[in-house]
C-alpha cells in the first residue's frame, strides 16, 4: 500500500495545483526514487480523465550526458522536449535526486552551453505558463539525499516534507484553498502601497514597491508553497540587513551575510564565512548588486532551515530578498544572470511598516 | 561499476543491432529494474553521436492504466508515442518486468481495446522497420521475475541471458557478425528449394517452401537471436509432429502437443496437459489451423527451455512451427489473430531433408 501522505500529495498536485481536466495531456517528471508518488500522481491523473505520461529519468544519466556529450549533443533540443513544452497541458515535476552532488565533477561551462541551447524552450515554457496554456507545478519527494542535506533522518524528513505540504492530515486540498484566500487578502491590501520599512535586530531597510505587484504563491506552481512576493523598485533600497540563515547557491553556503544598500545598490557586503564568494557573485554583472525580489514566507508547516530553497524561502515568519534577476510579472525590471535568495527570520523580533502602517510583527501579519 | 556483461550487451545493441549513427534520434525503453543496462545503452548512444532518450516506465503503471482508464483513455494514442514511432531513427526496447504476472487481474477485453487503438501505430512501426527507416531491437534484462519464471537463481539466470547474447566474453560484436555470416550461407543455400521433410522420433512431416524466403535472424531485431525462418506454403503440410517442449501462450502451458496435418490443415490435435485449451485456440479463426512459420533455432548459447519465447525459439538444435499468422516478408499469406510457436528439440535425433538432400541431423546443419 502506498504511503497515504504520498496519495494526499498526489491529490493536491492534480486536483488543486494543476486542476487536471478530462483530455489534458499531462507529463509527470521524476526519478525512480519517487516511484510511489509518481505512481499516485499517475493514478490521480487517470481518475481526473487526463492522459498521464511518465517521464522518468535514471540516476546517473544526467552526469553521463554532461560527461560524454559532444558540443552538438549538448546543443541538441529534442523534438520530444519540444512536444511536451509546446503542446502539453500540464507538467508535474517531482524533484527526486538520489545524490544532490551528482554534477559536482562536471565543467560548469558545459552546463551553461546546455542551458543556453534550452533557453528558447524555457521561454516558451514560462510564456505558456503565464498565459495559462501550460499548468505546471514543481514538488519534491523526500529522498535520503535531501534528508542528508538537511541533517535529518529520512523518517523525520518525510514528516517535514509532507507537513510542509499539509499532507499529514486528511484535508490537504482544503488547507491549500485556505492559503490561497488568506494570502489573497494580503495581496489585495498591498495594492497601491508605496513604501516598505523593515525594522528590527536584523534589518533597518527601506524599499519602494510603488507600481509593483505582489504575487500570491498559493501552491499552484510550487508544492509546498506559502509566499507573497514582489520586485522592489530597482533604485529604492537603502539601509542595512543581516540574514539569519546561510545564503546557499551553487552548492556553497555563505554565512552571516550583511548587506548595505544605497539608491538600490549594494555598496558594502560582508560575511562570517565565504565572504570572498559573496563578493565574487556581486561582480557577476551590473544587475547582481540590485534586488530582484522582496518576499514574505508564510508556511507555518516549515519551521526550520534545510538548505533547500523550495522550503527555506517559505519558512513561516521569514522574509527574503533576492539579489539579481526579477520576475517581470511583479513589474521588476532588474536583469542579471544570478537570482540569489537570502532569508531572514523575523519570529524573534522585527516589524514591517507599509506606508506608515504596521503590517507585520514578530513573524505574523497584523493587518 | 557496471556489470561488464551489461556494457558488452549495450555495445552489441548500439554498434551492431541498430548501428547508431551521429544525429540518430534513439528511444531507450525499459523499467527501472534494468537501470544498469539502460544507462550503459544511454552512454553507448552518446559515444556513437546519437541523441538518446530514456523512456522509463514504472512497475505498476500499466496495471493502474488498465484498472482505471475510461474507454476514451484506453483508446487514446499519445502524440508522444506517435513522435517516437513516426519520427525516431531507432528504438531499443529492454524487457524488464518486476512481475511477469502483473496484468493477471485485468479484463482481456480492456487489453484488446487498447491493442486495437494502438494497431495503426504498430503498423507504422513495422512498415518503417521494414523500410529501414526505424531500426529496432528488443532485448531482455535478467530480472528476478524472469529467473523465477525459468526456475533459476538470479545469478544463474544472468549467466544464461548474457551467455545467450554472447556477452560473457569480450568479443560479443564479432560473435554476432559471425552468426550473420553463418546463417546467411544457410539462407542462400535454401533459395529456390521446394520441399522440406522432417524425420525422426518426434516428427514425420513434409512441407513445401516453394517460392518462399528464409529470413536470417542475426541479432538485428532480437537479442539474443539465432534463427532462420520462413512461412511454409499454406496448404502443403502433411504428416505428424510431437513437440518436445510445452507450448506456452497467454500464461498457459500445453504439454505434449501432437499435431496431424493434411493439406496444410491441422486435422487432429492432442496434448498430455491442457488439451482443451489447445483445441479452443485452434478454433480462434480459420487461419489458426494452418502454419505461419517454420524455423530452425541456432543459438548454441541457449541449451535449455525457460518458458520465454525470446529465448526458447532460438534453442540451438531445435526447430519450431507456429500456428496462425505468418510474416509477409517470407511470402506467407496465412492470416490469423494467433501466432503460437511450438518447439521441438532435434539434438537427440532427427533429420531434415531438403529436396532429397540431407540438410540437418541431430541438431546440426550438415550442408
Amino acid at each position: 500500500m502506498t504511503d497515504p501522505r504520498a496519495e494526499r500529495l498526489a491529490a493536491v498536485l492534480v486536483q488543486y495545483s494543476t486542476s487536471i481536466q478530462p483530455g489534458d495531456l499531462v507529463a509527470i517528471q521524476g526519478m525512480p526514487e519517487a516511484a510511489p508518488l509518481l505512481l499516485a500522481i499517475y493514478e490521480e491523473v487517470l481518475r481526473a480523465g487526463g492522459h498521464p505520461h511518465l517521464l522518468v529519468g535514471l540516476p546517473g544519466a544526467e552526469e553521463a550526458f554532461f560527461r560524454l556529450a559532444s558540443d552538438a549533443q549538448l546543443e541538441f533540443v529534442s523534438p520530444l522536449n519540444r512536444l511536451v513544452i509546446e503542446q502539453f497541458d500540464a507538467l508535474i515535476s517531482v524533484r527526486s535526486d538520489r545524490n544532490t552532488r551528482e554534477l559536482s565533477g562536471i565543467d560548469p561551462a558545459r552546463q551553461r552551453r546546455r542551458s543556453q541551447a534550452m533557453s528558447p524552450l524555457l521561454k516558451t515554457y514560462l510564456q505558456r505558463g503565464a498565459a495559462g496554456e501550460l499548468k505546471w507545478v514543481a514538488t519534491q519527494y523526500p529522498t535520503a539525499a535531501y534528508a542528508q542535506e538537511a541533517d535529518m533522518s529520512l523518517r523525520d524528513y518525510e514528516e517535514f516534507v509532507y507537513g510542509a505540504c499539509f499532507c499529514n492530515g486528511d484535508n490537504a486540498v482544503a488547507r491549500w484553498q485556505e492559503v490561497h484566500q488568506r494570502q489573497q487578502r494580503l495581496v489585495e491590501w498591498l495594492k497601491g502601497k508605496r513604501e516598505v520599512r523593515i525594522n528590527g535586530a536584523y534589518a533597518d531597510l527601506t524599499l519602494s514597491i510603488e507600481g509593483r505587484v505582489f504575487i500570491n504563491c498559493d501552491g499552484r506552481n510550487n508544492m509546498p508553497d506559502g509566499e507573497i512576493f514582489t520586485g522592489p523598485v530597482e533604485d529604492s533600497a537603502r539601509g542595512w540587513v543581516r540574514f539569519t540563515y546561510p545564503a546557499v547557491t551553487g552548492g556553497r553556503e555563505v554565512e552571516g551575510v550583511e548587506l548595505w544598500f544605497e539608491d538600490g545598490r549594494v555598496v558594502r557586503a560582508t560575511a562570517r564565512k565565504n565572504e570572498e564568494y559573496l563578493l565574487q557573485m556581486l561582480e557577476a554583472d551590473p544587475g547582481a548588486r540590485y534586488l530582484g525580489e522582496f518576499a514574505f514566507g508564510t508556511n507555518a508547516g516549515i519551521r526550520r532551515f534545510t538548505k533547500n530553497i523550495l522550503f527555506d524561502e517559505k519558512i513561516g515568519g521569514s522574509f527574503h530578498l533576492a539579489l539579481g534577476a526579477g520576475y517581470p510579472e511583479t513589474g521588476s525590471r532588474n536583469e542579471s544572470a544570478i537570482h540569489w535568495d537570502m532569508i531572514c527570520d523575523m519570529r524573534e523580533g522585527g516589524e514591517v511598516w507599509v506606508d506608515g502602517e504596521l503590517f507585520y510583527r514578530d513573524g505574523e501579519f497584523v493587518v
